[in-house]
């Protein structure tokens, strides 16, 4: 990543994320030093008092705002995208996904996680709330020399080979699984934890209600509090975890949880769309964060996941996230939030539900707030880390630009920009994308490295993923696709 | 435009659309000479008897398919992008669109128009199915010069100034006004059907059946007809219309257009979201094409638009459409294709409804059929005029390009692409985009012009949307936004 001695923002259409809205300066300037924000405001007063900046970038034109944190993503799973979409949702884990488990090695993982972070970052995602296996490889490997700012988790669960023969009986827990994976998520705590020069952090994940013992669910979440730690945790993930909970429970995710303690506001709670309004409003009164992924869902589920609803329900943290390409597509916090948006207006039949200026909180300062990091991003202001983007606001699809009777960049950013508005990209405090051009990646050879390892993964699990006979693997015998 | 003796697109990823599905052919080749495909196969056959040609392509690595056709679309508002989003349905016409009205020259519309067709061109629509006023402008200033191919329309209604003066009222009908607009649009058949080397076609638009008489609702029918023309009209609007519908004949729109003989397959219904399941099946039952525009409803209305619904009974024809940008933001088909797909699959939690397969046949080979056009364009096959675009699918987000266990390369341009993945658009014959500079319009000029009209129109109308006092307004008054 580039580094200079000193950057000065200056002329551009300020979206700082101060206050309870956008905290717009219309001809605004920032100032960066190290890795620090040191001065927010008009362009004439911050240009005086920081005019010797070693760069200087003149954001004419360009809105700039907080980076996007992408509250909920597994970018090792972006070697296989676009081979699990369309598919009844009980067809999704089972007959699209399984098929590629035995398939995926060690490395393959580290590949999707560079072509995740690369496509996430050039469309303006700075922190990444990352969840998965080999977390370390990622951090290594990915995370930390890429420039970005993560938020890492290792999957704690009780889940192996053989562990789920009927989705209609519970699972089999091993609890040496259980065992090992829990120490390798200490592990990535106690070595990863505030490196990078302190953009990587490192919390606990708790896979599933469904995905393990109540006993280590406890553990996990007794050690979480020890060491004053965030847990991260999929909550009523669908079908097929209503069915677990109902076998061994007889319950509810959500009840089961808010039974043993579990809802309180050191839990982050990913999707939550298999529920009730009440159990959403008992989430939000519990204090839980939550991490909503629009495009996934509704895409893997058919549901919209209940964002607004959370919010109205008093819900204080909430941050979204893109998930997985298999399921969403793409790593695109512009076009999840137009997803988002148009989703959650259409559940509560209402126009107005999370408008764009909402969205944009969302995207920036209210989901690094939800990930335990509001104190250091999420917005434009002094003492905060330097995670800056700037977007051209001349691209005909962004134009025009008005300043009345309503100022249009944010709801232009959030309804009409899809990613290749992102010019640069500052995160804390060094240039990781300059004029479109990610500096701290070799793009040609991500992309190649990727196309390899998934063709490796892919072609020699051709004969799994047709046996498993989904929708898909009968519409590509069909020659419809 | 740039017209070359012959082109030869080789060793592309095509998406022919022949047949009922994608009609792929992975190392294919597209031959053109004049404005017509003469020869679509695969590369080693085609290369061979059509080498000769002037510009030859080498389209590895891109995807190659059939330009998108939008359905229904009003390009001449593009210059009202973010000024009138998140509102109420019923502030959105009334108290955030209506007050600029007074404030719109001619000539703005057609630098509105300008802006929307370069947006779109660059993001891939070939076919636009324009409805507006200044038709004879739009077509004489942007459609003809700018080599795109449109399906034209003039708005017949009856409403001129003081028509509205209370939604709760029946509107008050000037026959004056529905004269000189019907005179208008006959007009504009006689003048520019067939024109732009027959890039230009004219159709007939009754505004709706709550914008006009019946007798003149007829006698536009009976004009059709006898013209062989389509007659495109906006259907089941939302609230508004229910309320006039219901004052003025006792019930519904889609219930009044049958009584009047009016449902048949010369008809394209545009929106049709404020209705029941079994006014979708009628339309379904009696061969009414339906143009749906999924983000700007949802948008607008907070109502997904029963697209898939319509399938599922039985509708033969339908097309999307991006409508215009002060609800839905912007005029990208990519993207419309992928909320089109998430609404529908939320809409029946069902998340196999419109999967990428079917969303492309949308958006080419039926759109164009569903506008009529489906003899000239829609698919690559021979004898059908050369609409055709190139994807780039080396991007990170479209990687990796997997042709097994299945291909993977549709559903990642409907969940994954988002306009800035197109390369090149050949639009009867003529590359029209190249190396995603559009060859046909001075793009900096369109920005720059569209942006002073914009101001023109939303600087003067200040007083008068402030004072419509929508919730907008107020937002930007506590300045939220």
């Amino acid at each position: 990543m580039t580094k200079y001695d000193g950057i000065l923002i200056k002329h551009g259409f300020l979206l700082t994320m101060q206050g309870d809205g956008l905290g717009t300066i219309e001809d605004g300037a920032v100032a960066i030093e190290g890795e620090d924000i040191v001065a927010v405001g008009p362009t004439d007063e911050v240009a005086r008092a920081h005019g010797g900046a070693e760069k200087v970038i003149d954001a004419r034109g360009k809105a700039v705002l907080p980076g996007f944190v992408d509250g909920h993503i597994h970018t090792g799973l972006s070697l296989l995208r676009g081979e699990a979409q369309d598919v009844p949702e009980i067809e999704w884990m089972l007959k699209t996904m399984a098929p590629f488990t035995g398939h995926r090695k060690p490395e393959h993982g580290v590949k999707g996680t560079a072509l995740g972070v690369l496509e996430a970052v050039k469309a303006g995602t700075t922190t990444f709330g990352e969840i998965g296996g080999d977390m370390g490889a990622a951090a290594e490997e990915v995370f930390i020399p890429s420039g970005v700012r993560a938020n890492l988790a290792s999957t704690i669960n009780e889940i192996g080979p053989g562990s789920r023969p009927d989705a209609n009986k519970p699972y089999i827990f091993f609890e040496d699984v259980g065992e090992a994976r829990f120490r390798e998520a200490l592990e990535l705590i106690e070595r990863y934890d505030g490196t990078g020069d302190g953009r990587i952090t490192c919390i606990l994940a708790p896979h599933g209600a469904d995905m393990m013992s109540e006993e280590l669910l406890l553990r996990v979440k007794e050690k979480a509090e020890e060491l004053g730690k965030l847990a991260h945790i999929h909550v009523a993930q669908g079908g097929r975890e209503e069915i677990q909970m109902r076998l061994r429970y007889g319950t509810t995710t959500i009840r089961y949880l808010d039974s043993i303690g579990y809802l309180d506001d050191g839990l982050i709670a990913a999707h939550c769309h298999q529920t009730t309004d009440d159990e959403v409003a008992l989430l939000a009164s519990r204090g839980v964060r939550y991490a909503s992924c629009p495009a996934s869902i509704a895409g893997i589920d058919g549901i919209t996941p209940p964002l607004a609803l959370f919010l109205r329900s008093g819900g204080r943290y909430a941050t979204i996230g893109s998930d997985q390409a298999p399921g969403n597509g793409h790593h695109n916090m512009l076009v999840e939030m137009k997803v988002a948006a148009l989703l959650n207006k259409t559940r509560h039949r209402d126009p107005t539900a999370l408008p764009a200026w909402k969205m944009l909180r969302l995207a920036t300062a209210e989901g690094a707030a939800a990930l335990g990091l509001g104190d250091r991003v999420g917005s434009l202001e002094p003492g905060k880390k330097a995670d800056v983007i700037l977007l051209d606001l001349k691209a005909p699809h962004m134009t025009p630009v008005l300043l009345k009777p309503v100022r249009n960049v944010a709801p232009n950013i959030v309804y009409s920009a899809r990613g290749d508005e992102v010019t640069d990209v500052i995160i804390n405090g060094a240039m990781v994308v300059e004029n479109r051009k990610v500096t701290t990646m070799d793009e040609e050879k991500v992309v190649a490295e990727a196309q390899r390892a998934a063709e490796e993964i892919a072609y020699s699990a051709v004969e799994d993923y047709m046996a498993a006979d989904s929708v898909l693997a009968k519409a590509a015998r069909k020659g419809l696709i």
